[in-house]
C-alpha cells in the first residue's frame, strides 16, 4: 500500500477505507456491466460530508481519480472503477429527516430511492420519481443521473424536486446551494447544474427534497394493438389534450415475455401494449381514463380494458415494471434509453426492428412513451463473441437512429461511459465545448469521475 | 462616434444600432429605475441569431460590456444601462412557432409572455408561468430571471417550462442547448443554468417551450383575518394537504389601497385577506375550495366567502393583482421580492412590519403565501431625501430579515444590480466563488452584464 493511501485510511475513521480484493472486486462495475472497468485502489465509504471533504482534498492532491458511487444500479457505467483510483461509495450516508410543514425531506445520498418514499408516507406525504428501479437504487444515484421514471410524465423527473444541494467540490470545499424556499433566484441556479452532472462536477453530500400531498387512486387503462404505430398514434392523440399519470409502451417482444413468466392472459399475438392510467381525483380521473379508452379504440386497439380498481391497475403496472426481467430471462441485456420527440416514436420503433433484423438480434422495446423515453432491450449471450459484437453495433446504431430522429441518446440513465462516445454526436461541437470549459472551472485536476459523462 | 462602434454598425442591418440620444435615455433603466444607471453609447436591436452574434463577437473583441435587455420591466436593475456600454434589446425578436403535437412552441425572447400564452391558447395549449407583468413582460426576461407568479404555487416556474435553448455565448459562439424532447439527460443540465442567469452568461436568442393542455375553471375562496399569523397559520394547514392553484396574502395597507381604487367591497379593518383557488378537475377543485374555506375559518377568519363562478373568482384575483398598482397611488415603491420557508411567513411579515415602524415608513406586504415568496412594498417620497435613505436603508434591512430567517433575497425578481450587495450574505463565501469560476469560464472578459446578477 502506498503511503499516500496510508495517509488518507489515517485520517478517516476506522473502516471507512477498503482494500480488501475481494470487496473491491465487487465495486468495480454497475448494472450497466461495463466490461472495460477497472480495479479500484480502495473503496472509501464515509459517512459524513467532512468525510468526503478529506477524501476529495487527498485526492485532488494526489491526482488520483475519484467514482462516486450511489447503489451501484446505473445503466450506463457512470459508475465503473477506474484502475487505480478510489471508489467512494455513499452507501453509508442514510439519514432522513421529513418536514411535514414545509413538506420537504433532508436525506443524505445513499438512502434507497424507496426509503425515501417509505419516510415521506409515513407522514402522509409523497416522493414522486419513480425509477423501475426504485427499491434499489439511491436518492445520490438518482441526482447524479436526474432519474425519472413512470410517474414522469405528469411528475416530472428528479431536478424538480431537488430544492437543495450540499456538494463537496473537487479540491474539498463543501458548497450549499439552494434550500427549503419554494422560489428563490438569487444567484446562478447552480442547484440545477448538478442535478444530472453523474459525479463529475462534485459529490452531493446532503440533498433537501420537495414532498407532495399523497397521489390519488389512479384509473388504468390497458390496450393492445396490432400495430405499434397506431399504438404510437394514441399517444399523440392523448397528450395532446390531457395530462396521464403513466403512459406506457411495450412491444410484442415484451408483452410475451412478460406472459411466459407471470401467465396473466396477455394477448400474444399483439404487437403493441398500452398501459395508461389517470389519478386526476374523483371523477376527473374515471373521465380521463375513458377518454384513453376512447382514443385507443378509435386507433383501432384490438382489446381495451379498463379499471379502477387498484389492484387490478397495480398488476398491469407489476406488468409493464417486470418487462425488464422477464426479457432479461432471454438472455444478457444490452440496455438502451433513447428518446425522441413524441411524433417520432412509431419511427424509432421501426427503426429499431429493421436493426434488429439486420442484426439478427432479438430486441424488445418497452418506453415511458408519454414521453418519448424508450429503452430498446437488446438481448444477446455474451459467450457468443460475434452475436456480443452485432449487440454492441446496434446499441450504437440505436442512438444514432434517436439522434437522426431528433432525439437524445439517453432519456433518465445518464451517458456514463458507455454512451459517452456518441455525445458529440447529439449536442454539437459547441456544446461539448462548453461542457469543458465548465468541467476545467470546477474540477481543473479532472480527478471527478474521469471518462463519464461527457 | 468611435471607429470601433462604426464598424460595428456597418456590420448589422440599417437601423439595428441606434444612437439617437434620446432614445439612448429611453434604454437607460429598467422598471427598477436604478439611480446609478448609465448612459449607454448605443442601443442595439438584433432581429436574429447571427447579428446577436455579431453584437457579442464585437464587445468581447473591444472589451465593450453588454446589457442584455428584454421588455425593461425588470425590478431589480438587471437591465441598468452601463456608461460606454451597448444595450442589446431582444425586442425585434418576435417569431413564435407552436407545435400542438409535442405541445411546444419555439419562440424568440422578444415575445411578451402575453402573447406566449396568447399563442399556445389558439391552439387550445396554455403557457402557465404567470408573472404579475404578464402582458407587458418578455419571455426573455422571463428567462433571465427565472420568472414566476401567482399560479406557481402549482404549476412551477419558468425553469419548468424550458426544454431548450439557443444561447450566443460573450465570445459571440452559439450553442444549441436541450431541445423539443421531455426527458434527456444527454451531457450537463446546461439548459437549466442560463435560465435565472440574468444575462451574465449568454445572450438566449430562442427558447423551446413546453406547453400543458388548458387549465380547468378554479373555484374561488377569498378570506379575510384580524391577524396576519391567523393567515400564516392557515397557509401551512392548507400546503400540507393540498396544491391549491393560488395561495396570496394581502396586508391591511393593500387591502385598504385596492378598495381606495376598487371600491369592491373588501373589510377596510382586516389585517390579512387571503386569495386562494383550487383549478383541480371537476368537484375536486370545488372540495378544496370548502377544505380552504374550512381551514381559514378554523384560523379564526373574519369572513370567508367561495365562489365557482370564474367572473367572481376573477375579481379577486384582478383585486390581488392590482394591489401593486393601488400602493404605487400613495408613493414611490420599493419594490421588495424576498422569500422565506413557509413557517416564516408570520415572522417575515411582523419583521417587515417593525421595520416600517422604525423607520417611520409604510410598507405594504403582498405575497405569493403559498411559496413563502413576498413583496414588501416600501411606499417613499423621492423628493424628501431623508425619506428616500430611511427608505433604502429599510430595503437592505428587510433582505437581512429574510436571511435570518433561512430565506432568499429574491423569490423571483432576480438579484440584478439592486440586490447584489446582499448575496454574499445569502449564498456564502464558497458558493459565490462557485459563480466567479462558472462566470470566469464563460466570459473571461466579463463584458455579459457586469455587476448584475452575482
Amino acid at each position: 500500500m502506498s503511503a499516500a493511501l496510508s495517509a488518507l485510511i489515517a485520517e478517516l475513521p476506522d473502516g471507512t477505507v477498503v482494500t480488501d480484493p475481494d470487496i473491491l472486486a465487487s465495486y468495480r462495475q454497475d448494472r450497466a456491466r461495463d466490461p472495460d472497468a477497472g480495479t479500484p485502489l480502495a473503496v472509501v465509504r464515509p459517512r459524513r460530508t467532512e468525510e468526503v471533504q478529506t477524501v476529495l482534498r487527498w485526492a485532488n492532491a494526489h491526482r488520483v481519480p475519484v467514482v462516486p458511487r450511489g447503489a451501484g444500479t446505473g445503466l450506463s457505467g457512470g459508475a465503473s472503477a477506474l484502475d487505480g483510483g478510489i471508489v467512494l461509495s455513499t452507501e453509508k450516508m442514510r439519514d432522513i429527516t421529513v418536514d411535514p410543514v414545509t413538506r420537504t425531506a433532508v436525506v443524505q445520498p445513499g438512502l434507497l430511492n424507496a426509503e425515501v418514499k417509505q419516510a415521506a408516507a409515513e407522514h402522509g406525504l409523497w416522493y414522486p420519481p419513480d425509477p423501475s428501479s426504485f427499491e434499489i437504487c439511491s436518492i445520490g444515484g438518482n441526482i447524479a443521473t436526474n432519474a425519472g421514471g413512470l410517474c414522469c410524465v405528469k411528475y416530472g423527473v428528479t431536478t424538480d424536486y431537488v430544492m437543495g444541494l450540499q456538494v463537496v467540490l473537487a479540491d474539498g470545499t463543501a458548497v450549499r446551494l439552494g434550500g427549503p424556499r419554494i422560489k428563490d433566484v438569487a444567484g446562478l441556479p447552480l442547484t440545477k447544474l448538478f442535478v444530472g452532472s453523474e459525479g463529475t462536477l462534485g459529490v452531493v453530500t446532503e440533498v433537501t427534497l420537495r414532498l407532495l400531498p399523497p397521489q390519488h387512486q389512479a384509473s388504468t387503462v390497458v390496450a393492445t394493438f396490432a400495430s405499434v404505430e397506431a399504438a404510437a398514434e394514441s399517444v399523440l392523440a392523448i397528450t395532446a389534450r390531457i395530462r396521464p399519470s403513466m403512459l406506457e409502451f411495450m412491444d410484442a417482444v415484451a408483452i410475451n415475455a412478460v406472459e411466459d413468466k407471470l401467465r396473466m392472459g396477455l394477448d400474444r399475438s399483439a404487437a403493441a401494449m398500452m398501459v395508461a392510467a389517470s389519478d386526476d381525483r374523483g371523477p376527473a380521473g374515471a373521465e380521463d381514463a375513458e377518454f384513453m379508452a376512447q382514443v385507443f379504440t378509435e386507433h383501432g386497439a384490438t382489446e381495451v380494458f379498463s379499471t379502477a380498481d387498484p389492484d387490478e391497475g397495480e398488476a398491469f403496472v407489476a406488468a409493464r415494471r417486470f418487462a425488464i426481467p422477464a426479457v432479461e430471462a432471454k438472455g444478457a441485456l444490452l440496455l438502451e434509453d433513447v428518446g425522441v420527440p413524441l411524433p417520432a416514436l412509431a419511427d424509432l420503433v421501426g427503426g429499431v426492428a429493421r436493426l434488429a433484423d439486420h442484426h439478427e438480434l432479438t430486441i424488445s422495446v418497452i418506453a415511458h412513451a408519454g414521453d418519448g423515453n424508450t429503452h430498446p432491450l437488446i438481448v444477446y449471450d455474451p459467450a457468443d463473441a460475434a452475436m456480443a459484437e452485432r449487440a454492441a453495433q446496434a446499441f450504437g446504431e440505436i442512438m444514432e437512429l434517436a439522434i437522426d430522429l431528433g432525439g437524445t441518446i439517453t432519456g433518465e440513465h445518464g451517458v456514463g461511459r458507455l454512451k459517452r462516445p456518441w455525445l458529440a454526436d447529439q449536442i454539437g461541437p459547441e456544446a461539448m465545448e462548453l461542457h469543458r470549459r465548465i468541467k476545467d472551472a470546477l474540477d481543473p485536476n479532472g480527478i471527478l469521475n474521469p471518462g463519464a459523462g461527457f
